[in-house]
């Protein structure tokens, strides 16, 4: 697909994906969010809590620092406990230190002071940015992610990961949405390959693309265009069901 | 966590993914699987179907390749349309070429036979694999993966994935499984750091993680221990309740 979005990365930081305990949700919301609103996912990474994995994935992905895409937004590791090293390794990868923020301390001081609770030397550590950083809103739980290049950390429980999206993103240069149109057949790929190939030789600005399925009726498939131009995607469209005789 | 285990990596390739369309699932899937085969899995990433990305990736991640891991599986790219463009790119990231392999085309043949259908050119385009790669057995649809080096090419549609898993991870040279016990606190992470921390300390050939969530009666965490040795787990584990008197 033609597009000239701001490209983007999402990295997500924590053993318990890649142990398989919890199946990654944060990734797939963001990816949702971001064709709506203008931004071209183009690499998803998953690392563990290794400091090492963590900062060579910032550099590799963030543009500031020689990276291949426009943004980056990771999600976990940034909790109070003591596998909780994404503000450090990011902080790192940016050539900086995360050191206790005052106004991220105000903010977890004024949610203590609500709640009834101290701020223990634990929580503090949530208030730890590297210098130089934004801070993101959590209106959920308090503790603020952060922006530092072109890197955006957001905490890994999914309602707060959410909340940081929902405060960020429209905070950011977006391009335009991308649109698309979708059928389903009751055909397997290989039945519509030849027409699909077709319809996409035609139209080379827009993405045409094929995903089978399995169910106990048999194979189907949803062919799905992609582009920027509503206009065009509907003409795509037509094309391909006149091919298919749809 | 200690491990002398074949370490791993996963490769998704798919538009879908990353336009949100489509909730990954196969990593996951396989992330539980290699926890209980004896596998460590160390990253997962998601590329589109992209050549030059698909062939970065690869390299950078297949140990044959000088990439970073013992092994590399991936997820998608290998049906009959347009955009199914892995077996070329693994090809090219192992320095040759995917031409119709004999044997494959004799299994697609043997099943449009089967089926009473003709294996047209779109259906053969299934049967091109990289020369020098082994197959890897479809128990669902016929059309084969490939393993080259230390890489392993399966399908995207999850039931035929899952198939060629069952079929492939048996005849690895796998580790040892991991063992992993959980306990589950109402209480956030912050209320649990410390006797957490304590116990990483004293068991530092265990890995010790904290998942906290939120729910409609507030924060919980789930507290994991996992390692190579049950025994060693449960005594870890114990340590870990006396201190948060549970």
């Amino acid at each position: 697909m033609q597009s000239d979005n701001p490209t983007a990365a999402i990295l997500v930081i924590g053993d318990e994906i890649l142990s398989g305990r919890t199946r990654e949700g944060n990734a797939h919301h963001l990816a949702q969010v971001l064709s709506a609103t203008g931004f071209d996912l183009r690499e998803i990474r998953v690392v563990a809590d290794d400091e090492d994995q963590i900062v060579a994935a910032v550099r590799a992905l963030d543009s500031s620092l020689g990276g291949a895409f426009d943004l980056l937004f990771t999600s976990g590791g940034i909790g109070p406990t003591h596998d909780d090293i994404t503000a450090d390794a990011v902080a790192a990868a940016h050539g900086t230190v995360a050191e206790v923020d005052p106004e991220a301390r105000a903010i977890l001081q004024a949610r203590c002071d609500r709640m009834g609770t101290e701020l223990t030397p634990n929580r503090l550590r949530m208030a730890r940015i590297p210098v130089g950083a934004r801070l993101i809103d959590n209106a959920v739980s308090a503790a603020p992610g952060f922006s530092i290049g072109n890197t955006h950390v957001m905490a890994g429980v999914p309602e707060v990961f959410r909340g940081m999206v929902d405060w960020l993103i429209p905070r950011l240069a977006a391009g335009r949405p991308v649109q698309s149109q979708t059928v389903e057949v009751r055909r397997g790929e290989s039945e519509v390959a030849e027409e699909l190939k077709a319809v996409a030789a035609e139209f080379p600005d827009l993405s045409l693309g094929s995903y089978p399925y399995h169910d106990e009726r048999g194979w189907g498939t949803n062919l799905v265009v992609r582009g920027l131009d509503a206009a065009r995607v509907g003409v795509a469209m037509d094309a391909l069901k006149r091919r298919l005789s749809l």
